[in-house]
């Protein structure tokens, strides 16, 4: 049997990511390519307690069907703190529970993007986004990131030469891949072009909570007087990814687009795990919690970057400092071969993820490659550094 | 601000059974609107040992981040329980867990439809899936249902007159929302139809292990050779909606694009509620558990249909008779308006779903409506068929 498919999905290819995740399987080769919350940031008793007494006090309610709009507690735990520790939420947005922060990237572009038109990302950007806006045959406009967050120049000629951009995608806190964080102006400037050009904006924050060093930045959808902004948190890097409970705050009619959209899509998000993020965040210490969290990442991170000090830059190959979130881009000398490099770490049995994979044009040339701190262990992470040194003695002059 | 939408969406509307269930939220008023399964139903006392036993036992595999396909020991337990079972399942078929069965529909339409391709369903249908199918910018051909299934004749003209057809969508068991079951002939020349035709078949069986009475008819993804029979299966009747888990076994090629498409759209289930299912299949004893569950429920149908015999048919309300699943559909005489007879009934403190809701067209001339007898308790039904005859005094001649 032949089988023909939609034109959407025609070109579309399983992530670049997952191939690379099978080579990482290998239980020999040392991943620094995944994008894993340490085992260590789980808060495994808490969700032990909670669990158990929900079953035993209200069974049914966990069990049972729930509402597309998401679980109201939660719904309105997460209003409250968003408000409190990020004053985001005005009285025009609404908030709607997703099935991980993933489903809020499919619900948006499915009610807001016809196909052909465009959606201004970050370059380099998180592929799953990017993959996402592509099922739906969105045309993908990458802006260059500066140390300081996407170039405005740049992305205001994008707004300028592409009438049908529908929104802008930043990850503006610890960007993944590239772990840049957009300066307060830039975020000001980003908003004001919006408005100008009269696109919306989606801020996708599922690190924000997660800094180790330097000074808050408030958050896009906290200026939001206009309700031009798509705010998108998410319990995966803060909770647990596993169970795939996340967020968005976004003005009522897009909203209620959305909670139509998520009734075709999945009716509701797992109503059990929406409840237990609710015990977690309210019958508990949930700003403790995540002060845990920095404090265990702060260390990875500075072991990593202390590892990366001491076996990479002298090769030549350098990275930006991490301030937060879980990840790190390292670049190589622009003569070397990107893609042989990354080849040759595999057979020296570790793993990263080639730049390319983050980009809107795959074939652009990229000289840059992601690591990851988080899901390694120390040992691991030792090791897999020290073997990337290895692979850079055959390529560096 | 004034917010644009994509033209997928424009049209779309929340479902009218959900604009329902707000009268049937008064306490007040009893409800036979619902879909859910009985209360009783839930394996409870199972779920809290497994959940602490999982959680004691492998807790980071019950929050980590997991793989896309979904949960490998519960695709293996799906699929020799789905082969002994049912006989549902080949070589070039391959398994993939969905986050409900809603996501199955989507999955399926964003894969394998174009925006103005053709899907064939029956009607009546389930709500959801028409407007997931919808969601898509198909066009949706209705083809009535006799009782023993689709009309064949209607099937054929309409796979004659629409060449761009993809599949056609059926719940050959205990249908929603008319109750009625498909022959083991209309499945078979079903069959023969997509094949002649060259369209695929979604089979939707929700219910199938929920039969009441009467012999069991082999599902139609049984007779598939060549390839052509996406099959939908759920855990939402008959272990817990709540938890959104349900299974597609489809043709390697299609399951591929499936898999791709639900990357990007909510990664993977979540994977506590998997293991938690495949927990129940394999440690206890699955069968007894279902064979509980069709005695709970044939008990409350039969208690249904003598309160219909006593209370409704004397006032020239007929039904089909329920032999499995969560539903039936009662008929007015031909002279009564549905629409104002279910406003009356809400007025009276019943609420129904008006059987124009599950049509493809909903402005068609429609004197049915849907009833559900697994939610109430049996006193809560006995009052609604009797509030519902009294509505009826009102209108019979």
């Amino acid at each position: 049997m032949e089988y023909s498919f939609s034109d959407r999905v025609q070109a579309l290819k399983p992530s670049a990511i997952r191939e690379i995740f099978k080579y990482a399987a290998d239980p020999e080769v040392v991943s620094l390519s995944a994008g894993n919350p340490s085992p260590e940031a789980f808060p495994i008793e808490e969700i032990k307690e909670i669990s158990s007494r929900l079953l035993e006090e209200n069974p049914i309610g966990v069990l049972q069907y729930s509402v597309t709009e998401g679980y109201p507690q939660l719904r309105e735990t997460l209003k409250e703190y968003m408000k409190s520790h990020h004053n985001v939420g005005k009285d025009f947005d609404d908030i709607l529970i997703t099935t991980g922060a993933q489903q809020i990237m499919d619900l948006a572009t499915k009610s807001l993007v016809n196909e052909g038109d465009v959606v201004i990302t970050e370059a380099p950007s998180f592929i799953g986004s990017l993959n996402t806006f592509r099922s739906y045959n969105a045309k993908l406009v990458g802006v260059k990131i500066d140390d300081d967050g996407m170039n405005m120049e740049e992305l205001e000629k994008a707004l300028q030469t592409h009438k049908n951009a529908r929104f802008i995608y930043t990850i503006p806190n610890f960007q993944n891949p590239s772990g840049i964080t957009m300066s307060l102006e830039k975020r000001k400037k980003m908003y004001e072009l919006a408005k100008k050009y009269n696109v919306l904006i989606l801020e996708d924050n599922p690190y924000g909570d997660l800094r180790y060093s330097g000074e808050y930045i408030p958050c896009i959808k906290s200026f939001d007087d206009e309700g031009i902004v798509l705010y998108a948190g998410s319990m995966s890097k803060v909770i647990s990814p596993g169970i795939r409970v996340a967020y968005v705050i976004a003005p009522k009619p897009i909203f209620q687009k959305m909670v139509v959209c998520k009734q075709g899509n999945d009716v509701h998000t797992n109503i059990w795990s929406q409840m237990v993020c609710n015990e977690l965040m309210t019958k508990y210490d949930f700003d403790a919690h995540l002060e845990k969290l920095r404090n265990l990442y702060r260390k990875k991170a500075q072991f990593m970057m202390d590892l990366m000090d001491k076996y990479l830059v002298p090769m030549g190959i350098t990275y930006a400092k991490i301030t937060g979130g879980l990840f790190t881009m390292c670049t190589l000398p622009d003569y070397v071969d990107m893609q042989e490099f990354c080849k040759d770490a595999i057979k020296n049995k570790v793993c990263v993820v080639p730049g390319n994979a983050f980009l809107t044009d795959e074939s652009e040339e990229c000289h840059t490659f992601r690591v990851n701190f988080s899901t390694p262990t120390d040992e691991q992470l030792e090791k897999g550094i020290k073997l990337l040194a290895k692979t850079a003695e055959n390529y560096i002059k």
